[in-house]
């Protein structure tokens, strides 16, 4: 196997634009250090700002030419569209407001889209974005960047290979503590319905625990019977939702997502039980997966280590004993995207392990899941369909 | 402090009776142990057996005098109450369907009553039982043993001492797997509703999650948007149960039971969130308490470890690092039980600190909670008033 | 199997005297709760206080006779020898340096003891004591209770079944923070060499580290390169010492123990390599076996969870997920002692499982440890025979 | 602060050349990986293989030109020297017998070293590279990497605050599997001692170990009594050392490698415990730090929690509770190396926050350790100086 399958495909790297993700992101870093760990994408163009000078000295901190630092997503994608070395995918994290504009522009522009989650604040925006997508045929990946931790992918290959048998039970919480404490957040679009979407703990965090869930068992959430508020004085959105599931197959789930839980970080958690064992897994502690088997001690899978199916072990770099983390995670998406990009680009079919990124599919699935825990909260918790 | 407070007070151990808990029970063992640990009761008569012969043979393998083996519990409150050196004490683990009437006989007799949870099968026993109980102003003690553990005291003496400031949101589950395979129990009774309760997965565990919510946070469950049934195929018993909550104070809340994961062994878990901080316990690690303080570093708190407050070291036996295990917190209930009746008996008010065991109040809140968890299953998963 | 396999054999609980161990002593009131937990002896009397009145009433809060509460242990021996129904066993939680001489005693008197570690002051002693067990064939019980837990005799199993292969590595550390502060003991006779042995830590702590060692790997020491001594300031008792190992079957260890660990509880840790895997235990997580076998996933077993062996299922009185503790790990020693001293009694074969409580034996092979240890760290460290 | 200090400084990122590392290299992806994840060097040139079209080829596909793809690590330094655009660092990551061969050339042509562990195979290349070094004034950055890991560089930080008070204990262990059955290694050219060094165990995992314990605690091993040997049968090779230490300022230390325990990963272990409080860090769970301050409760630290101090906020990109793994403590020895080497090239002084990366000074107290175990060893275990 080539060490950089990108350059094997193309003779060179993915040139990649990003729009947000300016100074003092955390999430901004976040993206493009993931696009630099496997040396699959070249940084060539950025919007930092929409202050033009800002734009430019941030851009240029980045070693960009200062002609590539935009300050609007649309000239962006303009300006790159009209160069000859411009770029080939498009990076974006914005508020959630703009992830519709800014993708249909790049996908319009013939651009492959990276793009934060959640994918758009409407329905009717997922819809137009799916169909503009798969008309396209241009990749489109949504950085539901927990799927990419390699004990996660793990557990989705254990279920898909039958080791838990027929799932019956799942469990899926996502708690943090970030807005334990009244006032605005450190991103106060996020308080602002128009900008941050009708729920802002659905989407910052619920939607992730939805695609999580989906990406493990392979399931569908049917129905849901929920409730989605407020429980910190004087906010005025969301920052706490639970529901009961019903699961595509019959299973049954439990659902619980907060930012309210004082002094918690990070703490998503899945548990998956089936007729023949339990998994479970904890984001605060991503290299370890628990398998507990009906009948037979309980184990402790790492990655890389004993039993590593195909597809975690496509997603880790390490010999056993090694832990990954975070950037690791996130930079699989952007990993397994760059296949996918470059395979297209070289009229190839690609690496079907590189295929497990979220897509725009999964991106209104959450949509339609978030719409649905509102509806049932809307109706005294009734059970609603997905 | 005398070394046993109930002979300070009496000048004896309390006589003990039990009823239920023959050869092969483990939670016959159980509660005799949890009797023995502390030295406040001596044994005196059992009905081990509803065959007269297996209830001496089992009575004499124990020490008792033949006499005083009896082959059913109202011969034995019958025997024992005209005996001038009769028990003080019946202690009732049969099945559930016989809780009530071995209570309310013991009581009639004079007798304290140490019972196994659910308390009855119904309400209306429930309403009797307690009324019996107040008039009569005996002790009454409901076995859900997992409040006894040093560190479910010491997190309620957190809540209540404010550490955690305003109580916001609350988990539990509990999460085992010895239903997990089609079959009838090992317990068959409990498979027939008539004798085991309208829903065996709710009196088995979900009324321990919910006696655990109430003992940590002080609060009631007001409501309850629920689901409850049967996952594993072929059974007809109620084996997961879900609901979200909403607590007496406003706070909200997700529940979660099961006996169908496969390969779990015992997952009771509570997670408390107030505006200052979040606690965090799990019974098959219950020496440790997680404490995560907004803004500090995340705390472990163990038994008699710093920090420790008086309710706490009161249930614990031992120097810091020393754990104990489910064998004392079950007998912390007993031996709170005993220095209550022996108080009673000697005229004397009790230890405030040995006031904390589960009563006849508690058994009617775990019925009320399990009747209103099966009230909103049947409406859809409306939310529904306790 | 009989409810209590004494009164099985002897038709009555053995009758038990213990000397030491009065009010505000820990050990003291875990020996009696380890002695009551399975039923198996009835105190009957005492030596609590060498004051005769604190003595009596000591004694009498225990609910014995004024006439048994002794105010010298060899009056008690005395005493009980005399009466018909007089102690059949002595439990001796004294100072060391009385150990030897209340064993002696009790067994020139026909009583079978129960003592707590290190077995005497001296090896002369213990070498005297020996040869008295032997030759009056009485059963002599040591309370390195560490191996009394579930999962210490579950690690023994494993390792005596082959499941390590050859053993290949030991690493055994014991480390405490009771003595990280200068000062003087709360048991101030353990800072006088004369009375707690010439080196506190060794006899505290390091001889249950090197019985742990033994016990699970059923493996000597048969050499040490050795240091002890004392790193917190104005102490004049040793607080650490460390050592390298050889073993008698060559394979090599790593010995580490220390009271002086500021703000560490009671971490006694032991890990085994062997050429097929890796157990690890850890005391304050006793419920827990770590086993890492080569080439497959890493496990952790539980108390009666899958994969038990008899000797692990012999030493539980759970079904699993109820974690047991200190207080259960201490009282196998007790009843299987007891099961010893009734079959011997009874003229009977104890049921070999029953067997594997240290003895004096043990002792001796302890207290030739921390002679070692002592004379490899006078002579710099040299490599030293034990 | 700019987004990127190197080119901040240079106007560019530095230009990097490596040697060593090819195709199925574990250690050369890591530090290409760790070298490109903050974006400050450039990957310019390689020497991937002494076979030159596989040099090429490899070279070629990590987007080298061919011109700058050589077969031979003293070629490369020539090669690149004699360019205007020649690589600024040479990375090292060759077998250790070339380690000096390749530093020396490096320096010599005024290029900065990053080199991997150990740093040389004897004493005397090391006095010579450190006086190289010196000379120069040019940066060597030693690739122990462990130290580069958020939380111990919390721990360093916190001992040097004083939050443990005077370090009176260390323990440190590491311990592997990866040679725990018979047979040559994966790379046999560690089994040559004239190519691999004088102690496998040692110079792989010992020098490791023993750079944790200095960079934790600042102080140093004055002496050690110590055995090295081999316990799996067949091996030629060390497998396991162990030694008791005594620090520079009087504190005692216990030290454990090896290679040999079947089953085990990765487990590099510390343990610190000074007069206020203890210390604890596993590499397998990177993310936690233990603290235990004596009279009050356990902590656990986490990067950027609360508590969190300067050195180890410089060395973490995330916000808490999003796990940063083995990847981004390497990079932070590469990253803080950029930062030393663009500070020198523009004749500034570096951030001091980025001068904890280890360098040649390390690396020459490694061998000495490395020496004086093999002495201690050769002398039946004598107390020895470093």
């Amino acid at each position: 196997m080539s060490l950089n399958p990108v350059i094997a495909l193309l003779g060179r790297r993915l040139r990649l634009a990003v729009v947000g993700g300016g100074p003092g992101s955390f999430i901004g870093a976040m993206h493009r250090q993931a696009a630099r760990l496997d040396d699959r994408y070249e940084l060539v163009a950025a919007c930092l700002s929409s202050d033009a000078a800002r734009a430019v000295q941030a851009g240029r901190e980045l070693g960009l030419a200062a002609e590539r630092c935009y300050a609007d997503g649309d000239a962006l994608v303009a300006g790159e569209a009209a160069r000859s070395d411009g770029a080939d995918v498009l990076a974006i994290m914005t508020p959630n407001d703009s992830h519709f504009r800014f993708s249909m522009a790049a996908l319009n522009a013939g651009m492959d889209v990276i793009c934060d989650k959640p994918m758009t604040n409407t329905l009717d925006e997922a819809l137009a974005l799916i169909q503009k997508v798969q008309s396209s045929g241009l990749v489109f990946c949504l950085t539901h960047n927990y799927t990419g931790y390699p004990m996660v992918r793990q557990a989705r290959a254990m279920v898909a290979a039958g080791d838990l048998g027929d799932i019956r039970l799942v469990q899926v919480e996502y708690v943090q503590g970030g807005r334990s404490q009244p006032g605005v957040s450190r991103s106060p679009w996020k308080d602002d319905a128009a900008r941050g979407g009708p729920s802002l703990v659905m989407g910052d965090i619920g939607s992730h625990a939805h695609n999580l869930l989906r990406f493990v068992t392979g399931l569908e959430v049917a129905q849901v019977a929920a409730e989605v508020g407020t429980v910190v004085p004087t906010r005025t959105t969301h920052d706490y939702a639970g529901a009961l599931l019903r699961l595509s197959n019959g299973a049954r789930g439990s659902f619980w997502v907060t930012q309210a839980a004082a002094g918690v970080e990070n703490a998503l958690r899945i548990r998956v039980s089936g007729s023949l064992g339990t998994l479970e897994w904890q984001q605060e502690v991503p290299q370890l997966l628990s398998f507990k088997p009906h009948g037979a001690p309980a184990q402790t899978r790492t990655p890389n280590g004993p039993g590593t199916l195909p597809l975690s072990a496509h997603s880790s770099r390490i010999v056993a004993g090694h832990p990954e983390g975070f950037h690791e995670g996130f930079a699989n998406l952007y990993s397994d995207a760059a296949q996918a990009i470059a395979a297209r680009r070289a009229g190839q079919a690609a690496d079907p392990l590189a295929l497990h990124f979220p897509n725009a599919t999964d991106g209104l699935l959450g949509l339609q899941f978030v719409d649905a825990v509102i509806r049932s909260n809307a109706q005294d918790g009734a059970w609603t369909r997905v």
